[in-house]
């Protein structure tokens, strides 16, 4: 379905970076859900560059629902956030780039849309798309929490520098909702910006990893095949640009565990079943078991360094050499933090939507 | 969707272990497709247990094709495949186990399922329906040979062995092929082997992980958003039992690479386009690149151990003891290597009909 | 999704008038549901040919189920059904027929399948499939009945005679579901097999039209734009073969009426809102109001018919007359009339699972 | 897909009629396909109110696209086109109405968003937006038309007049594209307006039927199952508010023919297959045979008009008396015939974008 993604809960992701605007349509969501603008404001904000470690160029972000909320509570029918692009220095687009950044999608789009793409800024393929992305998770993310259910994601692995693991998951993930760069360790928060700093300073960058935990599921969502908990969310998850793993639970590292060590016992406690480890990240047969569900995504380095590479004109099939100019993040990691929330929260409300269903989550 | 999967190409898969048959539809494969027998009892063969690494359990995996196929032609309408099950002892039904296998869909399909599911022999989450995966792929695959593309799978590592790197993928390839537990290097497999030998004779089980290269695809298939090939790609094999990560590429290695060492550099060759290193996968943007994909799959050990293991009777809401009797495989990665195979098989003629018609595979 | 139907419950339907099986697989119906095998050879019996009016060929249809119900329940995983064909004649294949029946889809086939389509017996898009169809409803239809919905169709018009109007719903639906030749009034029904009786022994057939009621759905499923229940169910019945329109409420009649004719007023009754008329069929806005649901189908003439039709070779390009010999019904009117019943019954779980999740039917 | 129709080219429709704006986004058209503005304004002039025989509202219907078009050509990913709601005089949403107009969907809103819904003025129910479903479906109507695909509907009937037959589709579609009321003969156009206004005197409405004719289509399109080229029309035909029948070739009244009238005779003309009549519509089988598709929907008359009815208050839950006051429709017929237009251009979209690739339509 390309551009959008859902059963019963489904977005539809619009917009180019250097176009009029960027948006989005929940579809789906329950009638009676409040949309809380605090929410939202501060999650787009989470996403903006900031500070020294991100790029100099400032978006306000400031969005518009145009569709589907009255007086700050959905009304069932699709909702459509729209984001203007402003100040973008749109340039001549009859002056297509043809030489490709490498890494990035140039190339690939030229050949999925034989030049006719918006080729200004990474046009769709561009990582502002997300910004409508968060927008639409901070109210899906809002839902979830009403019903008790809560997300939160931390730079587990910046520039080599580890965070620490999770501990108390419920207060790790209400003290992660605060912080500008989410890590549980400040201290090695610090020593990842530096590392940030470092790489910028050579005109290079750095890339990470991101864990995610989700508490208050409730068990019996997903499916056995196809459907299952963990594909539904990698399907979502790896449009957020510059991932290239997923792992659950223990994820690669099981992979070197015996069946004796990586089997999660368990329990009951008070009556309620457990599991005493979390290896399988809450979902057993791609069915959540009412354990947080735990996944890591790799994000890799910003593919725009400010170093002379070799690539291709693709247009005239010649080598060639770039080195961009510009503004750019020497590392995304920390500001895709936030789009890994919302991009799970997403998901989340459409797999309990269809399971339990459309006015569950009202 | 469930249990159906795809879009232009899509498979719906059924049956459960102790049933009368699983089977798969395939619907949407081009007409005129020769259907390889050979092929599809090879790729059967290779995912059955054999040896003494394997369950003891033999099935026949004899199947039948019921439906779309004429003349070993296929019409162009579903063409579904059945795969008797053969000397169940079925037991009674009545008895239903309420004691939950650790790290297994016991208690998660309680939840799902309220009791009515098949309990016997792992029912619908079986790893047995596998097989009709396997068979659908088997076709799949001989369809994109014949528009030269070649998929590969090896086990890159295993009870902590690692498998040499892929080397030259076109005859790695084909090497594999022919591998009843396919690695690249002989004397790492034969290393991997005894400490599966080990690991069983402990009552206790190995994991490892796949890697899997497809060369030949055409660049300029996929989606930017959503319907990425990664996000498809992963979709379907975290249905793989016992898949818990999937990475595409560097994959998580690439969270500790610079931007300058993970940029793929790109280069023209022979009138193409190709990059000098491959830590992109083959995918830039969620499109295809003309290169290989490249992915890996993190497999837990299997679940079933002969150790008393802590667990509950979720029926009795009481907590329990389970310790395993019967046949059981102390590793299934080299088993899960052809669904791999067959699970990217499939995708990829869905993804290549999506593009480019109906009629592309014929 | 061409063979496949539906979102949270769907259907997957395969096989070919004279291979080895046609099936069909149902997913998404909730776990606990009885599997009345009684209520499923009832209606392929009244679907079967049978008596003067019907082909002479005689199909036993008797069906298996091979997964997804254990014990007459089901599970909640996918349940196949398999029909076998019987004492099929099944020719030559490679002297496949390429004169065309006119009306048929015989050309289309070509079109669509280059020749590689199994052409004996109209293949896969033989009626033959609605059998199938038939079963899967079955299973439907007694979910529904246990929820209080219950569906009916009567042969409203045929070979230019007409049936009476459905009277008190309750009792209509109740008696046609005993009738082979489901009319209302038997002295009309007596009147259309006579009819039917005079086409055939003239080498004619005739068409009819068919009427659905359907009571007890609760109010408020479906979509106000695209998923509407009229779009939903319309989809549907297009794939039975014949069916050339479909009409909701007042239908096409509704064309010539004023709004203060054709708008139904409004009441409460015994706390619930009930409409005076029911010229909307049950369906306003694409939502369900709580009233019955009725439709029509357009079902066209047998296109078989036993007198000289110019036509084409489509394989030589040239004029041909065709006169078909063999077995074929003058009428097929009141044997769709429960694959109507059938399809409809499929569409109303669908769109009940989606609204109120996967459990309401259990 | 609620909101949402298609798969390889899909329309996402959002927006309330009081709301901020309506709009659309239409995802999965080829890149390189040339936006016609005139077209659009066209196509939004048709529909929009006009003359004495319309609601005295006037709308501008300026559009504004925001993504997925570059120098008026579209690049391949998703167009959003917003179309603002001006001069609404919002009241006050507190006070929504909980009298329900008859036959509109006031009480079906209630019973799926529990008094949520936006009721100003139909809310997301309103008619309002097939405006934005013109403008996506005249970008697609262009698209088709570089491929020699012409589409034209008109009324057929209006108030008990009839229209006269097609003739030369050619010269009929392209005579009809000119045309504010859209009828084939004048004289009869002349007097169903006058048969409009006698309605519109005496505070009532008139329906009728819209017969639409496409040329051009190629043959081979559609699936036998499930996505028939008619199930998938009338899907989304279903949408068009007031249509409550959609009928193919003869449609209705092939009931009442024999097999020998119903057939469509064929023969090779020009090396190419045509059929002497065409009561299949264009389509046998599900499938597109090459001659004209041809389709007919029933439109009620405009459900509010200006006389007392009995109705409820669903808040209340209490008998009510509703006499609508303000600006309507006393037909709606010759308007929504462009909507017709633009639905089938959607549809056949992305028909052909399953069948050929994504590149067809460039």
């Amino acid at each position: 379905m390309k551009n959008t993604f859902g059963t019963s809960v489904a977005v539809t992701l619009f917009g180019e970076s250097h176009g009029e605007s960027i948006g989005v349509v929940i579809d789906g969501l329950a009638p009676g859900i409040p949309v809380d603008h605090e929410a939202i404001t501060h999650m787009l904000t989470l996403r903006r560059p900031n500070g020294r470690i991100s790029t100099p160029r400032r978006e306000s972000d400031s969005y518009r629902i145009v569709s589907g909320v009255v007086e700050n509570t959905t009304t069932g029918t699709p909702i459509t956030i729209l984001i203007s692009n402003e100040n973008v220095q749109s340039g001549d687009y009859s002056q297509m780039k043809t030489v490709a950044r490498p890494s990035h999608a140039d190339y690939t789009a030229e050949c999925k849309y034989h030049g006719y793409q918006d080729s200004r800024g990474g046009g769709h393929f561009s990582g502002r798309l997300t910004a409508a992305l968060v927008a639409a998770g901070a109210i899906c993310r809002s839902a979830l929490e009403r019903k008790g259910i809560f997300i939160g994601t931390h730079v587990k692995r910046c520039a080599g520098i580890s965070d620490r693991s999770f501990g108390d998951l419920g207060e790790d993930i209400r003290a992660l909702g605060e912080k500008t760069f989410a890590v549980l360790d400040e201290a090695q928060g610090e020593r990842m910006r530096e590392e940030i700093l470092r790489a910028a300073s050579e005109g290079d960058s750095v890339g990470g990893v991101l864990e995610t935990a989700i508490i208050g599921m409730p068990a019996g969502v997903g499916e056995p095949w196809f459907d299952t908990v963990e594909g539904m969310l990698s399907h979502m998850l790896f449009s957020i640009p510059a991932v290239k793993g997923v792992e659950f639970g223990a994820g690669f590292a099981i992979a070197d565990l015996t069946g004796s060590e990586a089997n999660d016992p368990m329990r009951v406690e008070n009556g309620k079943v457990i599991t005493e480890t979390n290896h399988s990240g809450g979902i057993n047969g791609g069915i959540t078991n009412g354990m947080p569900i735990l996944f890591r995504t790799a994000i890799k380095p910003t593919p725009t360094i400010f170093q002379p590479q070799n690539t291709v004109d693709f247009k005239e099939m010649t080598n060639a050499v770039t080195e961009p100019k510009g503004r750019h993040d020497p590392a995304i990691v920390h500001r895709a933090r936030v789009v890994q929330d919302a991009a799970a929260a997403i998901v989340l409300c459409d797999a309990l939507a269809m399971r339990f269903g459309t006015d569950f989550l009202k």
